[in-house]
């Protein structure tokens, strides 16, 4: 086990690091090093059957093999499989294969590629184009030791209030305080579990961070209240750009203190984003952070307690200076019997304004009295916006867990928050996706994520939104999300909402075991979500199985993601009792020995599976986190001889939290075909374990 | 079994049908038949798992429940799930259910919209757009008798020279003889099977239609014979639209006759595609057709024996109206401080003015007189194209089969070539979508089929083109196609090569048993590629499946879709021999039994599974279609008992195709341990035949 760390050109600070390393001078273990003008690549050859995980957030399978990505965090909302760049930038690698387990993170917030088997099948090259970085060599004896190596040393992940595990509804398009009271009502009536609603753009004055319209909030105090005496909060959006507004205060105050980032000419550069003309906060500024995040502070007055930062990658639609250079080239286009290439450069001159890497080298930031040009540090952006919300949130509220995820990350902003898995769409592959990148992104620090269920883009249709939901059951952050345009999608509008509310008592029944591993996987730099490969590395099938997921030690995921399924396959590296869901009341427990099983699962039923000699608890279901039972547990499970597990549990917000005081042992017993089961204040019901 | 017509409006002929049914004036079975304003709907109830087959070249699956999708043929390389239209317009589905089975024809060749459980889950509406449609309404026993049926009244299928089951390699960038050459060489060298070389827009001179640049061949007669010396034809394309240019005759005597689709005030419409501003055919007269046909005999002199036609949706990348329109609005945008909503309306401006209404309503065609807008008939375009070069081809040499296929379609064109399945990418998931829409394209009459091996658009790897290979090995239509700027995707390129090369000589080395089936799939209306549920009705897991294909009567296929994956699941609906290939000369013959199974597949592996109790012949490997030894095969099987079947063979080339004449009787006997097989004419090995 070591962690060496190799320094190239300039490195610049990203905060990713929380345990300094010292600088090595040897040569890298493995990686061939190349310098080729700016740019610094490591070269390493594969084996044929090598696996290589990592890169967090990114469209493929969880093994990375056989694509070429490149950490550049992107508004890009077609994840299609082509992709290099989404959101986010999670520049760690691990190998595994004939010659051990080992891994490289590249700590470099400018544009890092990884041809991971692409260019040659049998070889991976990584490679920071602008040469500063520091990379550090990891090498472990499985890959899960990896993983906790590396994440010791990038610090402890972000954790959410307990309430941060309810169901989240949310839309671009609730514009007022009516929609918003509508959209409680309509879950609360039905009994739908639901403990958040969240606010997209439409809520602002005119796009403008840190405003509410007056006009379709009138009391915005009085609604959050109301809302919180229904166990209710809303998680209003903040962007990153900051409307060109003289009036406005965050403008104007952020002018005057120069907080802005400027062009190479000292003036400001003007972007737009949804208010029109914006200017960016330099978040590499620790003044900068202190002031916006503090700017968070009238919203929580107000009862606001939980926030999503978005379009921080940062997005920018275009710029005076694009629109100019299109405007250009359409005068020179003008008149002129243009052939098809001048064509498609006249269309590319309009669709190619927006986050472009022309504006990405207009501005500079200020680093340590340094000018750095926004391009060398570009995935750095969003982290530091998260990190000014987290400090905001904290210095308001020190005691309490703050409630925040964002777009855009970089490793470092797993200690500040949560990422949702940004702007996906109503496909049946995003399913797929997002279950795939929860092993990733968990592997890189981020435990609380979750991608919008039903799709964000294109329209779904009820069967999409039912086999999803079986999927985010399992999310911590559970979120129901869509755009503007597109298919209303609230769990009420469909012919079978009975089904999915049913499917949400299982998220809520499961809430005292979820949270009690969140909480137990971020203390101890574990994941929540392994691939199989991680848990069963002798276990070649498991090894390559793409389509299943370990939840904590004790359970694997299975989701159906095919439309019109009744069942799927499922690869059991050892015997499992399968827990087929309908609700929280109603399931069938099936002991399942290793192997290869079709199961048959229709629209309304989904798959835990148990290992065998594990249990886990499953309170009651509920319509909210506030009113989960954790003191009342059945348990489930497969056994032939008693078990224990230990369960976490506090007062769900507090943010000194203490493993040893909060840890409950239950204990269970099988003695002569008697099973009795022990913990101390929990009601446990054994009726349900099958022996055997 | 019966199929009964109803009109609508005013219907348009469109040619589909090639046996014309009398018009039902009674109520429409089972379908509710709904008019609103100009609109004519067919809504039908479902059962939760009725299912739906058809719709020819679409997104999604097999079957179509549970999308809206839009017949209209449109120019559109993303193939993403939420796609409603690809470039075929195939109005045909079935259902099959509780109830039954029955399906329906929609012959318009205007939009048809098919909301197949997508608003409700439990409800199908079938919509003509324009309300002026031939509605069929079929009903049948089975599945594979509703499509019999339909295809009865269609008219037999296309059927390409045999040669046209050799492999096609081919590229967007090929632009000079000396590239070619080299491509030929290549594969020959390494003794890579090939039979056709196509050559995309870059041939022409300047992309006019029936020109080739002389500058890049010099003498293209002799380069045609060297390549047909070699076993190699050379496969041109001819696109929709004839450059606007005077002095090439082809523009010239079209505006001369007056053949170009007009606007409303009676001047030529004009749009831009590859040559810049362009004119198009009105393929819709009977005299246009036959023109343009005949422009096709200028290369059929030189040598060229086979053509693709492209850009027939038609594809318009522009008008000068539609460009007028965006500059206008740049015009109005310029200077404003212009919102994020203007912003979108500009770059709309110009990025949706490729294929959009407003051109496809600016022009018009002349059919029997009258003057029909085109959105009205859009979908018909393409089909009239093919026709017009199946014309030209088949009075050039009225004896010999054409080879032929196009990228848009209409029910109708399956009688006049082939279809490949469009401008696909390099994504793993268009593997399945490829072997998907076999089934779909089928069930339409479109036999001569495949998509673009390793994918077209955005760049392949290695393992992508090579499992993709694997599928197409068993299309009718093998081609390996990739876009300009995209990776070179030939097979000789990659690290792997000899692997690929080994995966095409299975494909030679089953052309006497693909050639066989296809031949008697077209002659008696039945399908090449089938869904389970087509042979497997009664049993509720076959039905569903997704993922693996009926082959013929005696096969199955179960291709590997996933990167990095070593195997797959199949579900076998019975006993079946796998035979998993790495060559024609080397393969496993493993028996398996009914049920579920993980089938290990190394890269360079992939089954084709042959039901128990019947053989399929194997030559051996060849470099071209003309040197495989349809006389000398082995048989493989898993017999019991005796088995028979039947073999066509031909010249390959003639158009009067006899199945009595051409079939050859297959039979083998088991006896006391001993296999013995007859065929006249051919000498039969039965080594690997197995007993059990």
């Amino acid at each position: 086990m070591m962690i060496r760390r190799y320094d190239y050109g300039s490195p610049i600070f990203t905060h990713a690091i929380a345990i300094p390393q010292p600088v090595c001078t040897d040569e890298m273990p493995r990686f061939t090093v190349e310098k080729n003008g700016e740019s610094v690549s490591f070269r390493v050859q594969m084996d044929e059957d090598d696996q290589i995980f990592g890169l967090g957030e990114s469209v493929r399978g969880m093994n990375k093999r056989g694509h070429r990505y490149r950490a550049w965090c992107s508004d890009d909302f077609s994840h299609t499989e082509d992709k290099a760049s989404l959101y986010a930038s999670h520049n760690l690698v691990i190998f595994s294969g004939k010659s051990g387990v080992f891994g490289l993170y590249v700590d470099d917030p400018g544009a890092v590629t990884f041809d991971l088997g692409y260019t040659r099948g049998d070889e991976a090259v990584i490679t920071s184009e602008n040469g500063n970085c520091s990379a550090y060599y990891i090498e472990a004896d499985s890959l899960i030791g990896a993983v906790k190596e590396f994440r010791h040393i990038i610090g402890r992940s972000y954790l959410p209030p307990k309430w941060g595990l309810g169901y989240i509804q949310s839309r671009w398009g609730y514009t007022t305080e009516e929609d918003l009271r509508e959209v409680a009502k309509n879950h609360r009536e039905r009994h739908i579990p639901i403990d958040m609603l969240s606010m997209d753009i439409d809520y602002m004055e005119d796009f403008k961070d840190f405003t509410w319209d007056a006009k379709k909030f009138p009391d915005l105090k009085a609604m959050i209240a109301d809302f919180k005496a229904d166990n209710l909060r809303v998680v209003p959006i903040i962007d990153a750009g900051v409307k060109l507004c003289p009036g406005d205060p965050t403008y104007d105050e952020g002018v005057e203190k120069g907080y802005f980032v400027k062009k190479e000419d000292g003036s400001t550069f003007v972007g737009a984003v949804w208010p029109g003309k914006a200017v960016f906060p330099d978040f590499m500024r620790d003044e900068v952070r202190q002031w916006f995040g503090d700017k968070y502070h009238g919203m929580l007055e107000a009862g606001v307690e939980a926030f999503w930062n978005d379009m921080n990658e940062p997005a920018i639609f275009y710029s005076e200076e694009g629109l100019e250079d299109a405007y250009a080239k359409a005068d020179e286009m003008r008149g002129k019997n243009i052939g098809v290439y001048d064509y498609f450069a006249l269309k590319d001159a309009f669709t190619g304004m927006s986050n472009s890497m022309a504006d990405y080298t207009r501005f500079y930031h200020d680093v340590d009295g340094q000018r750095i040009r926004h391009d060398k540090m570009h995935n750095l952006y969003g982290a530091m916006m998260t990190k000014a919300g987290a400090q905001g949130m904290k210095s308001f509220n020190p005691d309490k867990r703050h409630l925040l995820f964002s777009r855009a990350s970089f490793i470092g902003a797993h200690r500040d928050g949560g990422v949702w898995q940004g702007d996906n769409f109503s496909w049946w592959s995003h399913i797929l996706l997002n279950m795939r990148e929860l092993a990733g992104m968990n592997m890189c620090g981020f435990l609380y994520t979750g991608a919008d269920l039903g799709g964000f883009g294109q329209n779904t249709t009820e069967d999409l939104l039912q086999r999803w939901l079986q999927l985010g059951v399992f999310t911590p952050l559970m979120r129901n999300h869509a755009a503007l345009g597109t298919r209303d999608q609230e769990i009420y509008r469909f012919r079978n909402w009975e089904q999915m509310r049913d499917t949400l008592t299982v998220r809520y029944a499961l809430i005292p075991f979820l949270y009690s591993e969140l909480v137990k996987a971020a203390m101890k730099d574990d994941m929540l979500f392994r691939p199989l490969a991680f848990d069963y590395p002798a276990d070649k099938r498991a090894c390559r199985v793409e389509d299943q997921i370990m939840l904590a030690g004790s359970c694997m995921l299975a989701p159906v993601y095919e439309q019109n399924a009744r069942g799927r396959y499922v690869y059991l590296p050892e015997d499992m009792l399968m827990i087929r869901f309908r609700s929280a009341e109603d399931y069938d427990c099936i002991p399942m020995t290793k192997g290869d099983h079709w199961i048959d699962l229709a629209m309304n039923e989904f798959p835990l599976f148990v290992k065998k000699g594990q249990v886990i608890p499953l309170a009651k279901g509920a319509e909210c986190v506030a009113q989960v039972d954790a003191v009342k547990l059945t348990l489930l499970g497969w056994l032939e001889h008693g078990t224990a597990f230990t369960l976490y549990d506090d007062d769900g917000e507090s943010t000194a939290i203490d493993l040893d005081k909060g840890l409950t042992l239950v204990d269970v017993q099988v003695k002569d075909g008697d099973i009795t089961a022990k913990a101390e204040g929990i009601a446990l019901d054994t009726s349900r374990i099958i022996l055997g």
